[in-house]
Order: C-alpha cells, then structure tokens, then sequence
C-alpha cells in the first residue's frame, strides 16, 4: 500500500516541502499566541454554526472552548512555540486521536473551508503565513483522511472477508 | 475508557509532567547530532542481535540502517532540533505508523531495557538529560501499548460482537 504521506501528497495536491515549510520561520515568534487562540477561535465559530449537519454533529461530543484549546496548543507548539499540547495532553498522536470521527475526503474540504474563512477573517496573521499555514492544514487534513482509511483493513482482518494490508510506512 | 496518555502514565509509572521534561532545556542543543545518531546507532545494535526472537522479529522487515534513521531524526525533531523527520517523512503520527507492530506490555518493556542499556553506552549523553530521555521513552512506550489496543474494539464493532468504545481522547 501506499505510504500515509503520499496518500496525503497526492490526495491535497501539496508535496511535504511545501506542506511543512512552516518550519521555515518561526511562526509562533512571528505571529504571537494572540493569532493562533484567535484563529482557532475564528475556525470553530464557523465549526460549531455550520448549517450542514452531518459536518457540525462530528464535532458535538465536545465543547467549543476544549476544541478551541486543543487546536490552538497544538499549532503553538508545531509552529515553534512552547509545548503546550503536550505538557497537558501529551503525544499529538494525530491519527489515533482522529480515530472516533469519520475522517472522510468530504469532511477534510469541509474542514479545509472553514480554516481558510478563519484565516481569512484573522488579520493578525500576514498572507505568507497564511499560505505556509494552509499548505500544512491541507496536507494534513488528507494525511488524516489516509489514516482514517486504516481503520477499515483491520475490521476485514478479524471478520476474515479479506486479506491483510500492512498499515503504516 | 480511560484516555490514552492516562494509561501510558498508569502503565509507565511516569507522569506527563516528568515525560516531558525533556522541553525543560533544548536536548538537541545541549548535546549535538552525533549524541543522537551515537545513541540510535546503540540501540538498534542490540535491537537487531538480540537473542530473544519474538522481539528482534518485529524489526525484520526493516532495514538496521532505516531504522536508525527514523529513530534519530524524530528524537532530533522531538528534542528541540531541526524537523528532521518531517521534512522527510511527515507527521509522526507516533500511533499510527506503530500499527503494523504487536506493541504489547512485553514488547515495550524489551525496547526500554535496550534503549536503557544504549544510553548507559553513548558516553556524550549526562546523566541528567538520561533521566529526562528515559522518563520520555518509558512513558511514550506506554503510550504506544495503549494506541496498540485501539486496533481491537474497531475489530469487535465491525463483526458486531460488541458495542463500540470511544477510542482516544
């Protein structure tokens, strides 16, 4: 099978160099705590009013102001700034703290979409930033969605319909 | 069910806070590149000759060199370095890229006893970034024992022999 990352590659368009030259600078030095709590502050207003259902219930099992906490500590702390996320949560684990939600290619876009109006509507962030910025959401947003996918040759595995895959690279 | 980094905590005898107190100082600043590859270079050593076939086992599919990499570049990356291991592979995804491996209580208390005794050999690491280093690696140990459960409830619920569980946190 393919391997996660060029799952995500190919399905967000965006290739590893770009997806994580947000390492290039020191975003968090950049742009200050304030940016990234407003951000995501932004992201889940959208989230939690979206008029489409079936995207704003996957999110109903948790309050607004941990989504908004875990969100912002984790781009703080990928972004160059202290470990929040892990002081409090440790290991980003990204993949297998997504395995409750039904991380499909229609939930990554809509997701994506959010993200992109929040940018839009944070101006404490510069346009460069916000182009590293959403490189990495969108690669990772499919890096998910190719995780997701995991979970199913397992399920095949222990009702024996199929043949295993090996899951990760 | 208990979160995940409750049970690497439960598990490991390690709480967050001494898990990463790696963060406490730059590690990668503190020691250098070659401390890592040394250290990595060690581990594996022993990992590959190591006369308890269920363990060295896991690791066959894998190249010695392969896997000294990966290692010392998610440690750099992890420990205040440059973001070795992204920029080549992506995001860690510590979980998910362990799926393919049986991570059992046993398995995790054979990898510490190995990485124990690599630290205790790789003489440009102090004594008191070994603490720290070993605190990080018995908890993420753990911490990757409980992802490894998560591939059974996903099992249960697709033969619906059982209700399903939420699976992190």
């Amino acid at each position: 099978m393919q391997s996660l990352q060029h799952k995500a590659s190919e399905w967000s368009g965006v290739d590893t160099a770009d997806a994580f030259a947000i390492d290039d600078t020191n975003l968090f030095q950049k742009l200050g705590l304030d940016a990234f709590i407003n951000l995501s502050t932004n992201f889940y207003n959208r989230v939690y009013d979206d008029e489409e259902d079936w995207f704003r219930l996957i999110f109903s099992n948790s309050k607004k102001e941990d989504a908004i906490q875990n969100q912002y500590e984790f781009f703080v702390q990928r972004m160059g700034g202290p470990p929040l996320y892990s002081q409090r949560k440790g290991h980003p684990a990204l993949i297998a703290r997504h395995r409750p939600f039904p991380v499909t290619h229609q939930a990554a876009e809509r997701w994506l979409h959010h993200m992109q109006d929040a940018l839009d509507n944070t101006p404490d962030i510069d346009s460069d930033s916000k182009i590293k910025m959403m490189n990495f959401f969108r690669h990772t947003a499919f890096f998910l969605v190719a995780g997701d996918e995991l979970k199913n040759p397992n399920q095949q595995v222990a009702c024996k319909h199929a043949t295993s895959k090996p899951a990760a690279e």
